[in-house]
C-alpha cells in the first residue's frame, strides 16, 4: 500500500474506468435492498444481478468482476448460498465485500457475521455498532452490547479501533460509515467527509454502498482506494441529491440521478483525507 | 377505554413521542412490501428491522417495541417465523400487529390469517374483503367470498360489523381501510376521513400504514388512539403528497416526505371523529 | 392471425378495456421487480398480486385473468410453484407469459427456462441474449454464450430468427425488447419503435414490462397485438418521463405517472409497424 492521496483526479479517474468497464456485480443481498442497491449499481454504471440460489451462485461468480455478501435478511438456505459464493470467490481470488447487517442484534445474526468473515473478504463495510459486533465476535474484543436493530448507536469513531483490527486479522480493508465515514487496512485510515443527515432516513442507502463498492472493487485493485472512492463518490451524490430535496422519499431517487450524472466537475467536492 | 378524542394535539403529542423513542419496529413482512414499508417506518420517525428467520425472530421480538406480522407474500417456513414471533410478542406483552393481505384470496391464505388471528394481535389492519374474509374464518360469519387477489371489492362500510366482532373475540383493536378508515375496538369505533383516492395506484402503502401503526402502537398505549393517530398521519401524507403529484409514481415517494415533514400545523388536518 | 394493422386506436381501445376489467395479474416474479412490477400493473390500470407458495399457487390462478412467471431471482422451492402456476394457467387456457431472466448466465438458470418454456406459454419476453439461450436451450440452435448477467450483449435484430423459432415451436408469441423491440408469432412480426435509453439505468423495467404485457394478454385474446400494445404503451411510458428526468432515478418514478396519464392523444405517439 503506497500512500498516494486519493484526491478527486484518483476518484474520477476510477469511476470512468467503472462506467467503461461496466462490471457485473454478484449481489446477494437482503430483500430490502435488492432495489435500491440494483438501481444504484446501474445508475453509478455497474451491472447488477441478484442470485442467491445455491445451484447458481457459483457459476454466478465465476463470470462477476465481484461479488456483494449482505445479510441483511438472512435465512439458512440464503446463508449455505453467501458461504458457497464467497468460498468460490476467494478461491478465484476475485473481490469480494461482506456487509454484517444488524450484527449484534441477534446471536444468530452475529454467528453468521463472523463465519462468513472467516472467509477473508476483500472489504467488510458496516456501520459502528455492527463493525464493533463482528470484532467482539471474532476478535473477542470486548464490544458493549448495544446493537438494536440495523440503526447504529455508536459513531464510526467509536468503531475505529474494531476497524484497523478487523481489518489487519481478517479482511483487507474495513469501512465503518457514519457522519464521517472512514476507510482502513489496518495501518492506513482515510477519513471520508462527504454525505448527508437526511441519507439515514432512507433504507438500505449503505446496503447500496456496499454494492457500490463492490463495483470498484471490480476495477480498483487498490482495495482500499476502491472503498474511498465508493464513499466519496455515494457521499457526493447524497449531498447533491439533499440539496433539492424536501425529504427522504425524494432523495432516495434523486440519488440515483446524481449517481447517474456525476462528472469531473461534480467530483472535485469529494473529501478524502487521511484520518 | 375512555372517550378522550383523538384530535389533532393528541396525534401531534403522539407522534412526538415516536420520533423521540424512534421504536424499533420488526416487521416480517411481504417482499413487496419490505422497501416501502422500511422508509416509511424511517420517514415517521422509527427504526424499521425487517427479519424473518426461526432462528432470530424470538430474540429480534426480545429488543422490538413492536411487531408486524404481514402474510403477503406467505410459505411455509415465513409462516412458521411468523407464529413463534407472535407468540413470543404475546408472551412479553409487547404490541403486535396482523395484516392479513389477501385473506380470502385462497384457502392457504384464509388459514394461515385465521391461525395468526388465534393468537390475539393487539391490531388487525385489512382493507374490507380481508377484515370479511378473517372474520368469516375464526368466527364463522357468512361472507360472500368475493376477494379478489389483495384489492377490496367491499367498502369499509360492509366490513364494520365484521371489525366490531374481530374486535370484540380476538385483537384489542381492528382497522379497516378504504374511502373511509375505520378503527374499533367492538365498543368503540372512530372514522378517519384522511387519505387521497391515488394511495389505491400505488402498491402496499396499506403494509406500509400497517408499519406506521405499530410504531404508534409501541409509543401509545391506548391501542385504539394509536391507531386511529397511524390511520390520521398516514392518510394525511397521502393527501398532502397528492396535492402536487401528477401520478401513482410521484406520490409514492412525496408521500415519505410528507411524513417526514409533518408538524403541528399540518396536522390540524387529520380528521378523526367517532363514527 | 390476420394482418390487422395495431394503430393508435386499437391500442387505446386495448388500454380502456384493460382499465375497465381492471384484471388480476399473479406475479410470480423476481425480488427485484416485484415493487416496480406491481406499481407498473395498478398505473397501467391492472390488479397484481404476488403469490408464490406452492400451497396456493394454483388456487390464485383460478381467479386470475393472466399470470406472470419471472425466474430472476430463482430457487427450487420457487421453481416447484412456476411449474405448478403454469401448468394449471395452460390446462385452464389462461394467458401466461414466461420472463426467462437471465437465461444464458448459468447451466440451472438456462435450464429452469427450457423447463418452464416447454409448458408453452402464450408469450416469452426477453432481451436478446435471453431469447438466443433459451433458443439454444430448447431448440438445439447454436447460440454464442455470451450472455452476461442479466443484462444483454446482442441486440434485439441478433435475436429475430430464434424469436420466431421459438414463437413457431413452443411459445404462441416471442416479445425480444431493445432498442427496438420485437413481437413476432413466428410469420408475422411487428416492430415498435417507442422507448428511451435511459430506461437501459433502471432495473426491472424489462420484468414490469412482462407484467404489463400479462395485463394486456388479459384483455386482448389476439397474443401478438396484445403484445405489441404492451410495447408500445410501456415504451411510450418511458419516452414521456425521459423528457422531463435528470436521471434514472427520477424516470423510475414518472414512467408510473405517465402510466397511469396515458390517453388517446398521447398514445398517437406509439410506433408499431410491420418488420
Amino acid at each position: 500500500m503506497d500512500r498516494t492521496p486519493v484526491g478527486p483526479e484518483q476518484v474520477a479517474a476510477a469511476l470512468a474506468r467503472l462506467r467503461e468497464a461496466a462490471p457485473l456485480v454478484h449481489s446477494i443481498t437482503n430483500y430490502v435492498a435488492m432495489d435500491v442497491s440494483a438501481n444504484a449499481l446501474l445508475a453509478v454504471g455497474a451491472s447488477p444481478a441478484m442470485v442467491h440460489a445455491e445451484e447458481e451462485v457459483e457459476d454466478l461468480v465465476g463470470i462477476a468482476g465481484a461479488l456483494v455478501v449482505n445479510i441483511g435478511t438472512l435465512s439458512p438456505p440464503w446463508v449455505r448460498a453467501m458461504e458457497r459464493a464467497a468460498a468460490r470467490a476467494a478461491a478465484q481470488h476475485k473481490p469480494w465485500l461482506l456487509d454484517p447487517v444488524g450484527a449484534g442484534a441477534t446471536p444468530y445474526r452475529t454467528d453468521v457475521a463472523a463465519r462468513l468473515a472467516a472467509l477473508r473478504p476483500t472489504v467488510v463495510r458496516g456501520n459502528a455498532s455492527e463493525i464493533l459486533a463482528l470484532a467482539g465476535a471474532v476478535l473477542g474484543r470486548g464490544v458493549e452490547g448495544r446493537t438494536r436493530g440495523v440503526d447504529s448507536v455508536h459513531t464510526a469513531d467509536e468503531a475505529l479501533d474494531a476497524a484497523r483490527a478487523l481489518a489487519t486479522h481478517l479482511a483487507r480493508v474495513v469501512a465503518v460509515t457514519g457522519t464521517v465515514d472512514y476507510a482502513t487496512d489496518g495501518t492506513r485510515t482515510l477519513a471520508v467527509r462527504n454525505g448527508h443527515p437526511l441519507m439515514t432516513r432512507v433504507t438500505a442507502l449503505g446496503c447500496a454502498l456496499s454494492g457500490v463498492t463492490a463495483a470498484f472493487l471490480a476495477v480498483e485493485p487498490d482495495a482500499l482506494a476502491a472503498a474511498a472512492c465508493a464513499l466519496g463518490v455515494f457521499g457526493l451524490a447524497g449531498e447533491i441529491a439533499a440539496r433539492e430535496s424536501p425529504g427522504p422519499g425524494t432523495l432516495r431517487w434523486r440519488i440515483m440521478d446524481a449517481l447517474h450524472r456525476l462528472d469531473g466537475a461534480a467530483l472535485r467536492e469529494v473529501k478524502i483525507v487521511e484520518a
